[in-house]
């Protein structure tokens, strides 16, 4: 089976209500979804969102392997196609393969678009038209297919046949509610394909009612040759097919070959980084294949049983998508992450030396105090520096202060001061936010301007965004976001005190900030700021 | 077709990571799982738990209707049936239902287990039996039924023959680590059907590759009249079937009648305690049918579309399923949980009034700063008290001060002073505690100490957890649980800052506290305290 893969975490996954992307997030993210070897990558609908057009100018400066798709309707009703606005968009964009959906179902064509049966299907024809015209390979989505196909089964195939005989390279299938079962699936497959002979027939399903992933193995096995999904299942309202899960599930359940094992091998890396930088980063511990607590075992019989004979409670090798085994009771894990990094720094973690025994005993302890390192790999680098003999602080905090008083609803003042030694001097410094994250990294800005030789690189330093959830056992993890010196990074503080948890992520990230570490592998390229 | 459900929250539910539900919790958590309407009540694990015991003598006082079961292993190699510890432990419960799980995959038998085949089902005939004749129902799970039909079909099917022949009353098969896909549970279904006769047949499908749903379907579709899931899917490591998403499926999709309409109802609320209960409310946003923002629709063309006709994209009506369509664009949306408060206080707020206007405007000024009230009903009902005459604020706060000193790891001094107004009186109080929510509690508490009035019961309440996670914009939300005066409630908090968010809930807690605020309805009752 030769089956292609299309990622629209992008574009559909953008739809997902908590997620606000900008050209720059989308410039992240769209490294990190290509190096899972997906076909076409979906990088936006300039006519939704005008900004998209600036991603596919410059998207073509990253070199990636996947062919940049861009997305948009079919021309609106009633106007000439070449003069179609949305039309000209996709046109404007050099992405080389377009695609273009079309409505199907008669409920959205006359209710929703309020148009005629056949002018839909002109619409159609002249667009699929003149983008083949134009030298671009289409991809059609039939947007609620299945539904159309229970109502009007009639008119769903004339639909996928006028996108045939316009010349469109792949026909997708929309179950675009997710409300339909796999029964149904497998039907509108069958029908499908009888109608468009040898075209190539794809997937584009919708998870509202949980049967995406059931559905997208329902129609593959109907003859799907091409599957539309996000990175984390990503997408509008409850989401769409899940690359993360399905394509494991090709790979070693169903032996398609349709990644190599090494891209396979960044999928938890790459699902756990996406999801930071779209800001879910807190729904990854126990989502399936790569979660960080998924292949974790609990109670004394699993782990016995685990210990003896992993298949005995794991659906896969962890290994196999970059995800770790955690026995909840003994050990240290050591995540891939962990031994990129060390490497760094001239570390092997996997030998057996005395000093490695130390770091190996310091990072336990912070592990068991709750730190875990994917989306704040700054803290680490720091950790693992010092422990290396790499990087020695350069602040010494004495004492911090911070003094808070609310008057009534919008008269709150904030201040902090700290005693600190920078560069062998005692400070004593003061500063003023509006809210206490600002006065405790304002004030560390103030003890480092105090120093000639640091006050340039304080001067250059941003705060970026800062995260704040709760750790199981009464514990709050907070992370902050860093710019500057051409760089970003992020840092980790945990605590039972928010206030400490803040500091510590602060002083990490200040300290970073004024220091020359900047690890250059490619798994960290993503916590560095393109030029 | 006659189906019956098990609800197992309260026992693969609590194998998942960050879960752990104390006795206190199991009571909490049974009658709102009852109300669903599931035939069977899965409560724990004697064996593995010994407060499990507990749970059992205490949750008959509550009068549910799900039949009561409880969970443990066949008896032990080696020994006598009656003399096995498991055994014994389940014949203390008072559980009409049994439910049993034994060895099926020869790797767990002689592996895992360390003994023979042949005595791996002697085990199986002899704890079987033993219940039987102890007069209760007996629930058999072949564990790893699946996977050991994929290796050793002939030794499988024995283990089903044997339970059959020993009197289990359903034999449900397991893919206990999720790694079967739709066609092997179709295919051992069906052999299952064919060797046990008309036994019924059920289904344990863990989650791993998150086909539980696929595979449940998959599987009644051939044959199953039995399933065992949990709310919100909950389970070792990714869960199991999610009867949350399951019970719409069958009742609106199959037609299966497994729940009655008001059931089904209940259905996004109950979802939402549980969670908050757990402690995984963040996890609620974008689940499947009973998520907070699953029936969102974020762009013009969706959000017009659902206006002239909602099912252009919703896979099933969100009432059905006591959930809420959002359009993000305009609009006030008003939950079923916050018309039921308001009727408490007289207030039909469905009706158009000009009070309830005002009421109305107030409810939605405080949603746009991101307020929901599903885990904190207690300060909803301060607003709709207020906002209705019912009650005034009895604290009035004229300034608070909060001062935290860091020096080194471990040397944190946190204390506050509160200028208030009790009675009529100005108060100077201060207090000191080991973070800001304590000490910010604490100096409340002193200044009801200082109302001879109020004294008492400021004695009488006691601070419970505390949950903190980011809302979209930047904002943290803090929802912080009190208990007291023969109650529990809790109260929330939104806001930039952190320290103001916790104190926006702690005054509401306490003024909650010390009100006469007790709401009596069958929603709220998860909300009290039981005796």
């Amino acid at each position: 089976m030769t089956l292609t893969i299309l990622d629209t975490t992008l574009r559909d996954g953008a739809l997902t209500e908590d997620i606000t992307l900008t050209v720059e997030d989308k410039l992240r993210l769209a490294p990190l979804i290509d190096s899972l070897g997906v076909h076409y990558l979906e990088g936006g609908w300039p006519q939704v969102e005008g900004r998209d057009l600036n991603f596919f100018e410059q998207v073509g400066d990253l070199g990636l392997k996947a062919r940049i798709t861009a997305f948009g309707a079919t021309r609106r009703p009633e106007t000439v196609v070449k003069r179609d606005r949305g039309m000209q968009l996709l046109l404007e964009t050099a992405a080389p393969v377009i695609h273009l959906y079309g409505k199907v179902w008669t409920l959205h064509v006359e209710k929703v678009l309020g148009t005629t049966r056949d002018e839909n299907l002109a619409m159609l024809r002249d667009s699929v038209g003149l983008m083949k015209e134009a030298g671009r390979e289409v991809i059609y989505t039939a947007e609620h297919y299945f539904d159309g196909f229970r109502e009007d089964r009639e008119y769903a195939l004339a639909n996928l046949k006028a996108a045939v005989e316009s010349g469109a390279d792949i026909i997708s299938l929309g179950d675009s509610n997710g409300a339909s079962l796999p029964e149904l699936i497998q039907e509108g497959m069958r029908a499908a394909r009888d109608t468009v002979g040898s075209a190539v027939l794809g997937l584009h399903l919708h998870d509202d009612l949980g049967l995406a992933l059931a559905n997208t193995l329902a129609g593959l096995g109907a003859g799907a040759a091409h599957v539309q999904g996000t990175v984390n299942g990503y997408g509008a309202r409850t989401g769409i097919t899940d690359l993360c899960i399905l394509l494991p599930i090709l790979k070693l359940k169903m032996g398609v070959d349709v990644v190599s094992d090494e891209q396979l091998a960044r999928l938890s890396d790459v699902a756990r980084r996406v999801a930071e930088i779209v800001g879910l980063g807190e729904q990854m511990d126990h989502h399936p294949v790569v979660g960080r607590k998924v292949f974790a075992h609990k109670t004394q019989t699993h782990v016995a049983a685990v210990l003896s004979a992993p298949q005995a409670y794991e659906a896969i090798e962890p290994e196999r998508v970059g995800n770790t085994r955690r026995l909840l009771l003994p050990g240290l894990t050591r995540p891939t992450y962990l031994q990129e990094i060390a490497r760094q720094y001239g570390v092997d973690l996997s030998s057996d030396s005395a000093a490695n025994a130390h770091i190996l005993s310091v990072l336990k302890g912070l592990e068991d105090q709750g730190y875990t390192y994917e989306d704040a790999s700054a803290s680490l680098e720091l950790r693992l520096a010092a422990l290396t003999g790499h990087a020695t602080l350069q602040l010494g905090v004495e004492r911090l202060r911070l003094f808070e008083v609310i008057r009534g609803l919008n008269q709150t003042v904030v201040e902090s001061s700290l005693k600190v030694r920078v560069d062998g001097e005692t400070l004593y410094v003061g500063a003023e936010g509006r809210e206490p994250l600002e006065a405790l990294y304002l004030v560390l800005i103030e003890a480092l301007r105090g120093s000639p030789g640091l006050r340039e690189k304080a001067d250059g330093l941003r705060l970026g965004r800062a995260r704040i959830r709760n750790l199981a056992p009464g514990k709050v993890r907070v992370t902050v976001s860093f710019t500057g010196t051409g760089r970003e990074w992020t840092t980790v503080g945990i605590d039972q005190d928010v206030i400490r948890a803040m500091w510590t992520a602060l002083l990490d990230g200040v300290e970073y900030g004024i220091s020359d570490l900047r690890v250059q592998t490619g798994q960290d390229s993503t916590d560095q700021i393109r030029d």
